[in-house]
């Protein structure tokens, strides 16, 4: 494992429809890997807008060994930076969130404004060039509200496809016009693609989570007909009124309804419409919307749930009340940050409007029971008699799908960089 | 210390008589090498019969990175396999110790029986065959209620040496119709190679083992002439009595007392036979049994104690009222989980026939000195002056003995894997 | 990083008047070659003489991997022994400081006298050579009562400059009749070049340090006359008034006041006399002196501090009424051990002569303040975007100093050890 050309050898020798070897969920190598050729040049999906507000309004991210400080300028733009002093190098800001006039390191004084411009450096010298010191930028992206960045020094270009083709999607819900009600952290015990081999699947809904599927049904996800028996049948039967139901009612609101699917760019993504059985308005335990206060324009609760899932990183589900959002950030090779925000219109008044236990219950339940199989599968793969086993072609091709694009995109970097890694 | 002939160079030039290089306790390649040529090719005690007495008891150990679950099946027989799910390799059983009837992975729902074959995985479609996904087995045998486990394909034949010669030893305590009264897990904080050469002299014990001392001689252990003064010499003599006056006790009970050793075996091991001085019945304060219910048919309790000791990882005590096994397991270079069980008559009860807190004191105490000079060891060799110094001919011998066939076994497999290592 | 080759690379390539490249701050393996080719080849400073005031005290120190017993014998004077028994290697004296007679093995009790001689050994036969198995000795000078030891088997000799320099300045305080009223220890998150870097300059004192500059003007430690506005000027020229005072008081006080510096020596040091401003005696927050009763001889409370820095890791501020010492220590390439020890006259009574609070509250809060820079220094070269930055030849020419002696110390050694390292 110790040379680029080992992990080469373990992409190329992969089998399709296998589960990964070991060493891409253990290696401390293909970890470092990840970081570099996935996370550092590739969108990656870190937070919403209504997380800065006003203008002044700071984030720091930490992707790898990059801290990435996000701003909101006095003219409302989006701005990041490298979240390291050009003097000795110390970290800027600290805090996970804060609001900022100028950056001022605590070191020495060195003061930056809000286009990362060194306007203050005392004790420097008649000569020195301030214009040289300027902090470092990192790409950032609004997707809708959603905000994307890329450490890369070029930025993939189809972000701008997936932007083409989400926007419609997700405009009525309206993000710009939301608040965060709620953001929950969750350390997974587990490498990030086995969180994210979790989320591209619902074999593991029906044993796992009782509370997701009360309005939620399996069987959009994939089934084997094989193994549908008699009381089986009756709840395909129902899934496929309910989604005929919902298209009529989705194309009724004026609502982009076609599952759009491409996971194999670089800036892969896929979106689809789920219905919500029986009278479920959303992800809740009654399956009634948690916020009487409705996203946008929207007027009827009954839109089912928007799914938008992003590589490396993502996943979204927008309701007609409120909207979940799902970061995932690589902390260790087996060691994952599931970060969670739950989002609702900026008007809604909690205790009035929505209960936060009500509204958070669901995905947080989900979570946990998610990270309990993550853990399983991390102690699992750790053992020595791990080796790959079959997915289902059924109710696994998105898991599939992600394990494809992820060699794809190893394999991409590791032929880019090949002179580097040969001199190594 | 990067290339195995580094590790073949430090085993080769070893002076015989003297301690370990330090790298054998420390350095990370060595500890994976450990796992690898000791834990993994070699009988390793991990358990009792009386921790499943029925169908359907399951316990987990971990070896290195191998997860095993062991289980009690309805023909009473004991099965042990790799603890992995062959779908998408999750763990299958978590707990310590449980009790299960098939054992479903609790990812999708894989179903296994009590002989690892696969008998239920939905979704994977008509084509799919169960029979090629069964659970991978581990060797798994009992000497007289002892459970020893082999990761190795093929596990070594001198087992049977030492199950025929040691059976007679033990089956007079009846292990099958004995219970768990304690168990006692101790992480020791240094190289699972200090517990086990702690364990194999006793020229620390009359600086360190107050309680143990009571009723057992350290000259039973091996003493220099040289040391003996006036005080102690009278100490050797009573000793040489209490052996003449035991070994008459044991052959009127019908209990074989020669002492057997085999410590250059694959398998080695050793008993021995130690009379407890004076009124001496076991190891106790009081030095009187613990347990009124003398094991098996035993009815007179001064016999002593019998001790047998196993290659790599085990060693155990049997007296006519109780039995005590200690299981060595590495944990990380520096770190040792040392289990001892405590065993009683079945039908003993807790309060009446005996009381818990005396039953384990002596060892529990004795366990503890022990792990502190384990620490001490540890943190000396750790030093950049450390330097091997010389055993005891008189004292250390068995110290010897298992550096030497720790030594042996490594270069055994070394030799057997070199074109594998060569090719790293 | 692998190889000595990049180190010798990235010594080499380094940038005069810049900041330290990243590896230097967080590579373990330049972590290990700080320990190799600076801690254990040059004269550390680890202790002060009234840690040992008596006959048989001990204390033990560690470095790297090297622990180091330092022991006060019968004739006064100070030994040190490596911390490890020459028969199974453990570790003697556990604890940071006992008193002890002779030196006792607790694993099988062999024992060494102060001189570190084997005088007793059971067991080991009549052959046995106690002579070849003493403790092996470890260099020790005190200068002025400042305890330094030098792990090579070649200690720099040119210690014997800085002997001779700075024991006129020392002596007056008087080191031998002090007392140490209280020693704090503090582990930095930070590589201990960070510790260091941020010692040898005050740029970041008006920003940092509000309880420190009360007495203590920056201006002492450089400035850009650039950045000197109408404010600062008057501080400037308030600060070139107490120099001049202060130099002739000192003078009438016997006491030498030239500023000595021998930074490019292999025991680089040096000391300056700073003034303290205004009525100012001491380092306390009211600036007067923390304890009545002066050290030694001296009668004048205004001394100002005379301070005296060495490489590669100590600082110490003399005043009239107590001494601070500091002494770094690296434990891991991002934490440090950072210990601070205060003197006293042996007479002083604590509640009458001085308050303990008092005395220490100035340099806990300095050091803290400190511990928060280095945090954040840490925290800032370990992000992928992190790049030298300019020292300022102002106010960082001691930094500059500092990074100079600490490469080409590293140097030195690569190139005295190259055989060897090539063979690796």
């Amino acid at each position: 494992m110790r040379f680029s050309s080992d992990i080469q050898e373990l992409v190329r020798s992969r089998v399709k429809g296998m589960s990964l070897e070991a060493p891409f969920y253990k290696a401390p190598e293909i970890h470092d890997l990840d970081i570099e050729a996935i996370f550092a040049q590739h969108w990656v999906f870190v937070a919403v807008e209504p997380e800065l507000p006003e203008p002044g309004d700071c984030i720091t991210v930490q992707i790898g060994a990059a801290s990435v400080l996000i701003l909101r300028g006095d003219d409302m733009g989006i701005r990041a930076f490298h979240n390291v002093c050009r003097h000795r190098g110390a970290k800027l800001v600290d805090e996970a969130a804060t609001t900022i006039g100028n950056i001022v390191c605590r070191y020495h004084g060195w003061t930056y404004n809000e286009d990362g411009d060194l306007i203050l450096a005392e004790h420097m010298g008649a000569d020195f060039d301030k214009s040289c010191h300027g902090l470092k930028t990192v790409h950032v992206r609004s997707l809708a509200g959603l905000i994307f960045i890329c450490l890369a020094e070029n930025a993939p270009e189809d972000f701008e496809e997936m932007a083409r083709v989400i926007e419609p999607y997700l405009a009525p819900h309206d993000v710009a016009n939301c608040k965060v009600a709620h953001t929950y952290d969750l350390i997974e015990e587990g490498n990030w693609k086995f969180t994210l081999e979790n989320n591209r699947e619902c074999y593991h809904c029906e044993g796992t989570h009782p509370q997701l599927t009360i309005p939620l049904s399996e069987f959009g996800f994939g089934f084997s007909v094989d193994d549908v028996d008699e009381r089986r049948s009756e709840d395909v039967n129902n899934y496929m009124a309910a989604v005929e139901r919902d298209h009529a009612r989705w194309e009724a609101n004026g609502l982009p309804s076609i599952e759009e699917e491409r996971l194999s760019n670089v800036t892969g993504f896929r979106t689809m419409r789920l219905p919500l059985m029986g009278e479920g308005e959303s992800h809740t335990l009654d399956t009634k919307v948690a916020s009487k206060k409705l996203l946008g324009e929207l007027a009827d609760p009954k839109l089912g749930g928007l799914s938008f899932w992003t590589h490396p990183n993502s996943w979204h589900h927008f309701m007609s009340d409120h909207i979940v959002t799902f970061s995932v950030l690589p902390l260790a090779p087996n060691k994952t940050l599931l970060r969670t925000t739950w989002l609702v219109h900026k008007d809604a008044i909690e205790g009035q409007d929505y209960n936060l236990d009500n509204l958070k219950q669901v995905w947080k339940m989900t979570n946990h029971q998610d990270a309990e199989l993550v853990r399983l599968a991390q102690l699992g793969v750790e053992q020595s008699a791990y080796e790959p086993g079959p997915y289902s072609q059924y109710t696994e091709p998105h898991v599939e799908a992600f394990c494809s694009w992820y060699l794809e995109r190893l394999e991409a970097h590791l032929q880019a960089s090949q002179p580097m890694i040969a001199a190594e």
